[in-house]
C-alpha cells in the first residue's frame, strides 16, 4: 500500500492495526485515527500550523514534573476531564455527585486523628469542616477513608510552595468514626487560577477565556463494598461558581462556608477569632454485584 | 453554568471560547473541543484508561529533546503527518510528490560544493548522486538551493550517533548549477526502524505493527518564485516499501539505485569498489500569484 492521498490515508492507517492483540487497544487506536483525521481534515492546518501543534505538545510534556500535571490541566481546562468524569458516574442514584480530581492531588497524605487542624500552621481563616459518610439508604458508612485537600487563603496547594512550607499541609487522610462522621480544623480556601505560567495558560489566553477556579475543598472517599467518590465542595457565592475553568462546578456542591463569631465551637474548642463552619453528608454508592 | 453531564460539556466548552480574538484559534480551538470529546464519548475511557492517557503524553513529551522528537514519530505513526502533507500539496501539477520531513532534519546542515562526498568518512557502499531542479514545464532551475540527508548503512542518522562520529555527516546543503544540475557523492542507505525505544515505539508493538522504513534519501529544496519541496527518494525494490511505518511512499518517488561496477565515474571520479547511482530530477511548483 502507497500513493495515500488526503482521502484514502485514513483506511490505511486503520488497515495497519488489523493485528492488535488487545481488542480494547484496537478499538482505542481506531477510534483515536478516525477522529484525530477528521479533525486534522476540517482545520486544514498548514505545515507552520502543524509544527506550532507539535511544539505546544513539546512544551506541555516538558512542563510536566513531579509537581506540575500540565496535561492533566489541559485536559481539566478542555473539558475532557469532566467529560470523562461524566461518563464514568452517569447518575449519583442519592450519592455525591462527582468531580474532577485535579493535579493537585498526592497519594502520601499524611493520616490524622478526627478533630486534629491540618492547617499545618499556614495562616488563614480557621475552618471548622464536619460531616458524615453514609449510603443513599441512609445507614452511615463506619471508618470510611477520607481524604482532603484544599489551597491556602492565596489559593495556593501545599506542593506548589513546598519549599517554603517544608511539609504537607492542608492535607490529610482521617478515617470517619463508628457512626460515619468526620471532624477536622483547617483554613478557609480561595479561588485561585490554575496554573497559567505554562502552555495551557497561553492556550486559555489565547482563547480569550481567564484561569479561575470557585473556592472549594476536595474530597476523595472510600470505603469496602462502596464506589470511590471523588469531589469537591464549593463555597456558596464565589464570583467563578459559573466560569469554572475546569467546568467542574455542580449545584448539590455547592454549599454555604458560614461564618461564626467567637467562642465555642460545634466540637467543643473555643476559638478567640471569627472562624467559618462547613458541614457536607457524603453519600457513596454501592458497589453493582459482578 | 453548571451542571454539565456528558450530553451538555461539549456545547459549554465551546461557548467558553466565544471571545478568542484571532478567529483561526477560535475555528481550531472549536473542532479540537468536537473532535476530542466526540472520541471520548465513543470510546468512553475508563478513570484508569485516561490516566494511561495522560501518562503516554506525558512520557511521549519526556522523550522529546533537541536530538528526539517524540511528537513528530507520534505524528508520523498515525499518518497525521501524511495527512497534513496531503492537504498542503494535493496536486503536484509536473512538480515532484511530496512526503514527510521526518524527525531528523538539522538546520545546521554544512554548505557542501557540487561533486563533493558528503559521507563524513562513514562506511558503505559509495553512493553517486546526480539529478536537475526544474519547473514542471521543464525550465532549469538555476542555483536551487538542496538539503540532502539520509541513513548510514545500518540505518542510523548521524544525529543519533553523534558521539561516536563527533561530526553531522551524510548530510549537506548545495546549490545547483546555473542549469539546474547537481551532483554529489554518499553512502547507499538502508531500512530502517524508527526509535522504537519509546512511548511510540510501545504504542506500534500494541498495534502489531512493526517500525521500519524502507531505504531512502532526504531532499528539501528551494528556490525563489517556487514551493518549497519536502521529498524522499526511495530505493526500488525495498521489502518495507508497500508497509512504510510512516505512509511516505509514492510511486513516483521510487528509483533504482543501480549498481556499477569499479572503474570511472559519470562525474569523472574513479571508484577501485562497487558503487551505486541514483539519479532524480526534480520539479518545483511556481508560486502562485498572491
Amino acid at each position: 500500500m502507497r500513493n495515500f492521498d488526503e482521502h484514502t490515508i485514513t483506511d490505511a492507517v486503520l488497515e495497519r492495526t488489523r493485528d492488535a492483540r488487545d481488542p480494547r487497544i484496537k478499538e482505542i487506536s481506531e477510534a483515536l485515527v478516525r477522529h484525530l483525521h477528521a479533525f486534522v481534515r476540517e482545520v486544514r492546518p498548514t505545515q507552520k500550523e502543524w509544527a506550532q501543534g507539535i511544539d505546544f505538545l513539546t512544551r506541555t510534556g516538558h512542563m510536566c514534573d513531579d509537581k506540575r500535571q500540565e496535561f492533566i490541566l489541559l485536559s481539566d481546562a478542555l473539558g475532557v476531564s469532566m467529560l470523562v468524569d461524566a461518563i464514568n458516574h452517569p447518575v449519583p442514584e442519592g450519592a455525591t455527585e462527582t468531580t474532577v480530581l485535579g493535579p493537585f492531588y498526592v497519594h502520601a497524605a499524611p493520616e490524622r486523628a478526627l478533630g486534629e487542624d491540618i492547617s499545618g500552621g499556614v495562616e488563614g481563616d480557621p475552618l471548622l469542616v464536619t460531616g458524615t459518610v453514609s449510603s443513599p439508604d441512609g445507614q452511615p458508612i463506619p471508618h470510611a477513608t477520607i481524604d482532603v485537600w484544599h489551597s491556602d487563603s492565596d489559593g495556593y496547594y501545599d506542593v506548589q510552595q513546598l519549599d517554603a512550607l517544608g511539609q504537607l499541609a492542608m492535607r490529610a487522610k482521617f478515617h470517619a468514626d463508628e457512626k460515619g462522621h468526620f471532624n477536622f480544623w483547617s483554613i478557609r480556601p480561595a479561588a485561585y487560577p490554575i496554573p497559567h505560567d505554562g502552555p495551557v495558560g497561553q492556550m486559555l489566553e489565547a482563547q480569550g477565556r481567564h484561569p479561575w477556579r470557585p473556592a472549594h475543598v476536595h474530597f476523595m472517599i472510600s470505603a469496602p463494598g462502596h464506589e470511590q467518590l471523588v469531589t469537591h465542595v464549593f463555597e456558596a457565592g464565589d464570583q467563578y461558581l459559573d466560569s469554572d475553568v475546569v467546568f467542574g462546578v455542580k449545584d448539590s456542591l455547592i454549599r454555604e462556608f458560614v461564618r461564626r463569631e467567637p467562642g465555642p465551637a460545634p466540637d467543643g474548642w473555643v476559638l478567640n477569632v471569627p472562624y467559618y463552619h462547613l458541614n457536607y453528608d457524603f453519600g457513596l454508592k454501592p458497589l453493582r454485584a459482578a
